[in-house]
């Protein structure tokens, strides 16, 4: 523990690299309203050429490709999902498959952000876009192939009414994660949390707003029964 | 306009009698609140005896079962509903029909308030109980019949997803009402609410929490189109 | 249904084509926070040339104007409800005629949207703006002429009176739209949203703040009864 | 100021007896919430045989009829407001008087809190109920009468639309005072108070929700520069 | 679906009995809200003598114990979780083992509920109570015994830190209860709940505020995976 | 009332030209939010070279120097509070003083708004600045000054601690207008608001946040009195 | 930790003897909520006759009283407050005093509860009541008798400014509690808290509304430092 | 208290000089939302080369180094925390310390703003970052060295749950400053706010969100004790 008195320093990060161990989950850098210095000397250390990795979320494209071409090479970025990492873990032991759904084309960067976290954990996982009950044919067709995973990660904002109809669908765990989409009583995704939090399709479990990162977690815990 | 000066009065109701003819609706009495003497005074001067006829709404069981027994017998009282008439009005012109569909039994209160307020109002209609979407199989179960009235009544708590899966499936005008069902986050309707505000099915009409009276008067100036 | 495993992939959106039978309205694409290539690739799918038609709603003036010559000849673009289309559809069969009503001239954004749908569907209308009550004598001249549509959109933020006082003086179908005018208690809109849905004048169904298109769409849920 | 060093007491009221000079206002006791017995000490205190006077507000009708017969005579006490006090002061030296206008029934209680602080203080007032705008011949027919008096208090619940329409008729002083009528989004007058903050008719003075009292000493504000 | 036109009918629960098969999870009865008269109904008809078993969540002690002796007998009441039964389901065929953690004695009820839902599921579960980090030593004494278990419910209300420390230190899944204790700022267990829904701890799954049973029944969805 | 069907037009404001005689205020022009093209429009029309006044409120400094010298030549710009006019109205026949008083250098944008709308009607009026009670020698200072006027304008943000003290000094007419100063828990102005709102020293007006234009007008209304 | 199995138990508390050690303050309990024949038990538990003392707070009166005799005699109760205990611990070391200030006589029961938490923990105090700054003299008025204290501890509900006026007068610790007095926007304390939380007088600590309790122990860490 | 009548003025501060003498702490200007000329200008009067100091709080780099290169080298600025000032106070004369301890690095901000705070009023004080407790190991190394101050100031956002596990462990006076870190339902620190103030810890200060300046100054009223 670094102790100063009253002299400045540099902020830094005090990395717990026993999380993997302790919680089989690895540590993530949250980049969102961090100085873009600090950002860019993480990339250079956790990337290809020094062999080491972590996951990178909320990663805005203008801040990632206004880094250097190097920076930019020595990791794998995804735009939509703003996620990146040098390279993914290996296979998760459990085998086990996860589907992520989203509801409508604007829960897509959530959607992803869980897909992206599950790919740099090794778990298999499968993307089911654009399956809002507006039209219930939607996922009503998708719903058999849902079916063949274990676990279902499901992100949508507005009212949420896809968790509820999935909710009744299917026996699986179901991580519902609702998203910032919307305007006016939309409340950046708060209406679509409670409409989550209090589905009357019963054990659904519920994340932050726009916290695709949060349900993939929670999917690993679950996976973890498994190793 | 009758105006006093510095002295005490009994506050009384101005009757907008005139409302019939300029909206197409009788004047209804809110009892909620009201005071059981100026209730039970008015309960007998419209009832069977006078020939007078007006709606009551929120007439609680506890106050209506402890008024003297020929005023409760001058009235048509439906407890589940919590309302009151003489005698219905006559059968109206428009010759259409309406279907009121509820989520779950907790939402039978405000359901029937539109139901009552129909029956009241002469118009044909028909309840569709339990039609929660947690199993889906339930409102595809009702949905030919309820395609077959021409305007929908919906009410429903929780996240409301009833109104959005609905939304999806009919082309009638969809009467969205919020119940105050629920706990913890339910907020007393205002989740219900805001999750049919922003549905994601287009051109949905919402009321206030647990206003089945309101969504019977939207019904009415529909149907006053059709006179 | 396409599912991807393990990769990445274009977003994309599943366009319900079945709508317009389905339930009597086209699909619309909601543009704000959408990307900006992908909005292109859209407005050049449907416009004048390709002969398809579909309605864009909450496009910017800034996005449209920046895109090349030839697709912004290929739509009619609306400024002031940032609404476009290559051609609006046929003339709806009901004939019936709807009247659009506005506030202040801070509410013509969200009234504009109103009448830009119903001209992308072919329901005959006009616009009656500046209709404040705070100048009682502006919604009363207007009167007469409201009076002979058959139904009443009416567009209001601040406290909206407005809608109180039309609702007390027309038998026609009002459907109300809060806006997002005003500041300080204003809440962009919430504070508009709440007083039309506890009006004291019965039967006023209401949308989410700024929605002209949803109330715009419920007027054709209603006409569709008369074809 | 009394002074007490660990040990218990019997909590008192200071009275301001200097704010009848410094303000032009009595002192008032809010009874809600205090305690029977403090409550019946002070009516007997301020009653007609010890000839000082006090406002009671606030005063529920279960705690008034249940205190001694002698204290209930030494009071005139005014059940629907819930005020209490044993002789009214002198008249008002400004002459002018006030109108209190009330949109609906359930609105009473508020205005004749106001009314009665009036009544207290010796100002002149005229009480104009029933004045709602969803029927807007109400108010209209009380205008004219309304217009001969100098200030102007309305208390308004639901969407509070009286307040903009009154303010867009008359030049006077308009004071307005928010109810908690209402069930839903009427959030117990939270609505009603931020439509007439932001109501659009210019230079409104509003209140606390309920606060008749307050609307009242604000009249006296006013009336003291006559003075 | 019974269709009923224009006539008073006794509302009436569609049992979901399909359920069971298609989530692995069996109707509920909440009884909070619902009337007497139809518990009582439902209490008799599930109950030893049937041989039919169904969960009754919020059965308050006072409605319960004014049921007929016979009622009373045929059931297992669990006072504390307000929870009734007649007999439990057969053992979980996952032989897994679920800890139910609880922060305060105020947080018991939840934490019962949860454990009564296992307990009714035939799943294996240990209850840890009284675990709140105020007092640090208190959870960390517990935790071998909790890492023992397969799936961890906690229950926290206040400031829900409890699932931040639980969170960094277990690698099972984690499911969290808010619960409504508290005063002033705890508002109703809100608090609670935001905090475990930004808890920096990563992957934990949030349920409904005093939501037991909504976690009882995600654990299950997860044992489900094991049959 | 100008009507036009199914085509494009540019929103026009309907001026209330009456609105001076009914009320005893002018119209004016609240500027955010609306488009830079009318608003110059609007300054050209009320200008000095027409002849013609108008108060425009809430005129950025961006927007308004950016207009054509000639047009800023021809109005009265006040830059902190944001106000124009091309001259100010005869003065007030009432010949009564405002004091306008602020509790700290934040405040002053609300401060001269009213300031600035009383120096457009005519009134008399004097500022004391920087008067915040957390170092009460300030308000004590200016306090002879204060009483000297008949009305008291008082704009304070944060907690509005100044109201509060000042309402129990004065017995004027006291209208209080929060302001959106601070972070946090200000919330925008929201705690200020409330502040005032329920402020135990007796009859203060409260209006919008920010709205120094309005307790100007209601400072009007009440000088009308004086006519 | 007592760890049980599927069966049915008696919820307890796990009381954290080693705090007094750990943190200086006592283990205390709070009533409210918890089930009456707890209570008595505890009582029992902890009285004169067993010599063991714990503070007990929000015991209701009528709880109290209805314990049996014995009971009652076994603890020094205190019945504004709420509060119980058997005896007071030793005098403070610190032999420090601190004052408790009352804005009105409804903040009464929070300053006693601070008031009494002091007692049982042996500290010097005085009470200050009534100094609401609405009328400003009664502050003045005790300040020279206040400043003779180490710590100010300051009750206040309503728009709290008492404390922004304390806060600007003293350079002692300035302990603010927010109290649940008044109606409408006082929202049951949250403005009070508000006020308190942004007041411009630097470096006052706030508590939860109504929490006398916890502003004694943090009075408490601050006397730590002398002993 | 210069008064100025009907004509415009340069809003000025007006210096609380006396200050320090009152309450033993020095004026500060908060600098966020004043104009950068005022700010320029107060930067130059008070600087090294005029021998004056005062402090400057949530002063942006992009504002400060705008500003001419010998007004930036007059004053020492700190960017991470956004404070300046000419050169610090003399040491204080209590020779106290102060732990300043934050949760993670999103906090530097906040801890930083606290900790320059004391920097210029001359107290010691020591930074410990980075001790969340999602890794509990991190708050317990620090810990012994923690104990060794004499006040401890906490700076967390999110959950605040490190402060409820602090506020176990410590004896200290324990002022705790929630930050508006996170995203969805942090809400901007509101949630971390309510969780302080609710956190079953006993006798936790609790001060605005992001307010390390307050929490510094509450210090400064507890070290003047020793003065």
């Amino acid at each position: 523990m670094p102790a100063m008195e009253n002299k400045d320093n540099i902020s830094h990060v005090q990395f717990d690299h026993a999380r993997k161990e302790r919680l089989g989950m690895p540590e993530a850098v949250f980049c969102e309203g961090k100085d873009s210095t600090i950002l860019c000397a993480l990339l250079r250390e956790f990337s290809r050429s020094t062999g080491k990795s972590i996951l990178f979320t909320r990663l805005k494209p203008e801040i990632f490709y206004a880094f250097p071409k190097e920076i930019q090479q020595g990791v794998n970025y995804h735009e939509l999902s703003r996620t990146a990492f040098a390279f993914a873990l290996e296979p998760h032991k459990s085998g086990k498959k996860v589907a992520v759904v989203s509801a409508g084309s604007a829960d897509a960067q959530t959607a992803w952000e869980a897909a992206r976290t599950l790919e740099y954990l090794g778990v298999r996982h499968t993307m089911f876009e654009d399956c809002g009950v507006a039209g219930l044919w939607r996922i009503q067709k998708a719903l058999p192939a849902i079916r063949e995973h274990d676990i279902v990660i499901a992100a949508a904002g507005l009212d949420g009414a896809l968790i509820s109809v999935l909710g009744g669908l299917i026996r699986q765990p179901l991580l519902a994660v609702p998203t910032s989409v919307g305007y006016g009583m939309a409340k950046q995704g708060e209406s679509a949390l409670t409409s989550m939090l209090i589905s009357c399709a019963p054990g659904i479990s519920v994340f932050n707003i726009d916290n695709g990162f949060g349900a993939a977690c929670a999917a690993v815990r679950i996976l973890n029964m498994f190793c």
